[in-house]
């Protein structure tokens, strides 16, 4: 792996694992169908229309989200995930399970670190 | 899970991934022994001390990471990774494999999209 490569993976498993792509991602593959904007505005809880367009297009161009244009008026678009994104959120799911698996643990080292004298 | 719960899972999944908490969790298991300050900085190329010292910290904070103090003259840190840190890194390893091994498909999906016409 050359260094290029290296910082690309890296540069991708932190934009992927952020909140919206991962959130947006998973909405995706639970519809089951192509989406709509609005649709997915709805259900990622707190995001906002920029934020959405940002992420959506982000998704798009790693090869992980499909964008589709209907032209018809008012134009539809419809967005859907690709099979390398349901693959990459499957990837995801074993680490997510673990980290809620061990919140206990992560929670009680941070009360000990907070409770001790300054 | 609560909703709490789940937003600091989203949350620690989006700190751990990211490019310093990773590569500093890396060389922790790579050294096998407890390593100074100035040790990590040398590894981790590209951190500043300032990002090194706050990255050490909320690791230390989530219970991944061990901050011990030898008061000697001139006074001595050393870090160490937790059983839980490493836990944590053996479970990011296969998503990181299956992004290195997906890198041809998700940089094909780029070229796609940064060609088109605008």
């Amino acid at each position: 792996m050359t260094d290029a490569e290296d910082a690309l993976a890296r540069e991708l498993l932190e934009r992927i694992s952020a909140k919206w792509p991962l959130w947006v991602l998973q909405v995706l593959r639970a519809a089951e169908a192509p989406v709509r904007f609005s649709r997915v505005l709805e259900r990622v809880e707190g995001v906002s229309q920029k934020m959405l367009t940002q992420t959506l297009r982000a998704l798009e161009r790693d090869g992980l989200v499909t964008r589709t244009l209907y032209p018809q008026v008012p134009p539809r678009v419809e967005y859907a995930i690709t099979p390398l994104g349901a693959e990459l959120l499957a990837q995801i799911l074993p680490l997510w399970r673990w980290i809620v698996g061990h919140l206990p643990a992560i929670e009680a080292a941070r009360a000990e670190v907070d409770g001790r004298p300054a």
